[in-house]
């Protein structure tokens, strides 16, 4: 392992190089085009470039560094993260990906061999989509997928996407030639933090990636009778708060006894003109249900809202059901995921394969190329969040199973796969 | 009856027209100070003057009319409502007590007796408290109890109370000198709308009111862990909405179970840095709890922040109850329920003895005076909404009963009391 040392002390240096370029303080926020997204990319390309790669931004603001095969028709294996962040984030969710990618590019370019296929380090502009609302911009654009009437949303200052796009120099009329064809692929392979405390709890500092949950949102609305807090006897209410709690719980116990991997969550809940002495006449909330299974996820779904009909009926509330985002789940390639695995047990870990329950760029790629990530360890799991942290010595286990991938990748990949 | 059906129309008619004096539309808002609380002011004591009381405003703004006994030492019955409202507010709410006291007063003029008493009749200026967020401004200054330190206290626009006071053209330094003091009084009588279902559920439009609940306000923290609504597994997760959600069921369950009264209300529940992918690291609720039986109200307390340990250590989150705001109950004074259960039986109604929920500024003034209470059925028990409504066949009956109520006062009345 020593002789990784080094490469992850660079890569951290290059962590908290990156981690000082924000909108404002405290943490750090760089969303889409904003002038610290913007001067975040222009110091990825300068290091692409320092690696040598053949460097550009792309219509949208991606930045690519390729390396090229000489071999003819070569396929592309593109290892990508991105560099925006939420609002008041942490510095290792998407740049440990794509900072990792460049050392890996570095080593490749240092073994001296010639691969069969090219690789393109990619940083993608816009994974969080917290300027505009939206989810992958920058990835979609890659994938071939970036729906043309996203270019009117407007952020909250009123500027629409494709006047975004246009400042920071991109081109909102020639997205689509930026996109990697379906038969030019080799495969997608991106590291990132886990976002989750698995591996902190099983002690593991890598993990491959099984399959990427789907994902069902819903808007769930409870309506009673408000009433005076004093004067409605407790037999007389139709409380729309008891009825969302009630909800909540029982969402809770579903996930927890069904298996499958299947979570739940009542995160938002909002009393309509909430007041200490008004018995609630209306609550509103959110439901967020996730599985890796599409079976298990339809399931959920419907159950949850039989939970709501079951509520309502019990309770005498009017119940309202409106889905607001569904995407199934994605499931890695298994073949690279079986690399990754031989990979792992190289590197002397404990293959784990997870689940992950949050969303990544690898979701629209998947569309057009089979995927794979490896997980890295975080502490405690948090996430997006200043306290986000990955502890220095995980990173040698991690760049060990990526150099070990890549390796593998190189020797066993045969052109036409 | 038919003799109080032109009473009735008239008191419906003053209705209306103070209706029309509002801070905006829709619905009714006259705060405390506000142009439209002052003309309404304005418009009662013009009243007052053409039913022949003699008429002046206090210092806090109190409109006050009195019908003086000739008899020397008499004592005072105050009859009293109050003409603020909340925001958006119905119609009755406070000006029905008012106005029907008017009525009774120009009734009580035609009788052509001599009283052995005075009447006082007080328009409160401040009962709802919306502005300054207190309670009861106006009949504390009639029980001697305002505290001074409510002065400087500021509404949102920052003009302090004692500014508010002098710019209605009252005096901030006098208030004590317009109380009532302990040796002056006969008594308090409030007619007001029952603000709650139980006489339109029962059908019966008047009730003497046996006591006034005490209540106890507090706000419950439940603090977990905030994490991804997507990549923590159920099992490693510390959800402070469902410590709340089981709160909020718990407080219920007690309230309906425990007999003796008690209400318990949740009102507020906010998820701190809520949003739907997260799960919910801090919930802050209210609990709103009261009983008219100071033991019974005592046990409540107690119990609702035993549940909220209970749920603390049950879900491993910790737990803050911190009490608000606490009024013992209050006791309406039996002699005086005893002559209005009497008119209720004369004029031809079932006795139902109520407990109102609410506040009234009969609460303060049982500090240093008897109280007793007419309420009056409204529509479904809507109040605190425009579609606050009383019927007008009920105002009959009360009417009825009010002044059989008055009378039997002044025949069976003998100082000293």
């Amino acid at each position: 392992m020593s002789k990784y040392i080094q490469r992850a002390a660079d890569i951290v240096a290059r962590i908290h190089e990156l981690a000082a370029i924000s909108e404002g303080a405290p943490g750090i926020t760089r969303r889409y085009g904003t002038a610290a997204a913007v001067e975040a990319g222009r110091k990825v390309m300068e290091w692409m470039r320092m690696a040598g790669l053949q460097v550009r931004v792309d219509a949208i603001g991606n930045i690519r560094g390729v390396l090229l095969s000489p071999e003819k028709g070569a396929r592309t294996l593109v290892i990508a993260s991105h560099i925006d962040t939420v609002v008041n984030a942490g510095r290792w969710d998407g740049p440990l990906g794509v900072l990792m990618g460049l050392d890996l590019l570095e080593s490749v370019a240092g073994w001296g061999v010639t691969l069969p296929f090219h690789i393109e380090l990619i940083a993608f502009c816009d994974e969080e989509g917290v300027r505009f609302h939206t989810t992958y911009l920058g990835s979609k654009v890659v994938a071939g997928s970036f729906e043309k009437d996203m270019l009117t949303r407007k952020d909250e200052g009123g500027v629409s996407l494709a006047e975004a796009i246009l400042k920071t120099g991109g081109d909102p009329a020639n997205l689509e030639r930026d996109a990697i064809l379906r038969g030019q692929w080799l495969g997608y392979f991106e590291i990132h933090i886990e976002q989750g405390p698995v591996l902190y709890e099983r002690r593991i500092p890598v993990a491959p990636v099984k399959a990427i949950a789907g994902q069902v949102r819903a808007e769930v609305i409870f309506k009673g009778v408000a009433g005076h807090a004093g004067t409605v006897p407790m037999d007389m209410r139709n409380d729309a708060l008891s009825g969302a709690a009630e909800f909540v719980l029982a969402v809770e116990e579903l996930a927890r006894t069904s298996g499958g991997g299947l979570v739940a969550t009542v995160g938002k809940l909002q009393i309509v003109d909430a007041a200490s002495n008004v018995i609630p006449g209306e609550v509103v909330c959110s439901v967020d249900i996730r599985s890796a299974d599409e079976g298990v996820l339809s399931w959920g779904h419907e159950r949850c809202r039989g939970l709501v009909d079951e509520v309502g009926v019990r309770r005498g509330l009017k119940v309202q059901w409106n889905v607001v985002q569904t995407s199934p789940p994605v499931i890695c390639d298994a073949e690279m995921n079986a690399l990754l695995g031989r990979a792992i047990g190289a590197a002397g870990y404990e293959v784990l394969e997870l689940v992950s329950g949050a969303g990544h760029d690898a979701v629209p790629i998947a569309a057009v190329a089979p995927v794979c990530m490896l997980f890295v360890r975080c502490y405690k799991g948090i996430s997006h969040n200043p306290q986000e942290h990955v502890e220095t010595e995980d990173l040698p286990a991690a760049i060990a199973v990526a150099d070990n991938f890549i390796h593998q990748l190189s020797e066993t990949w045969k052109y036409p796969h």
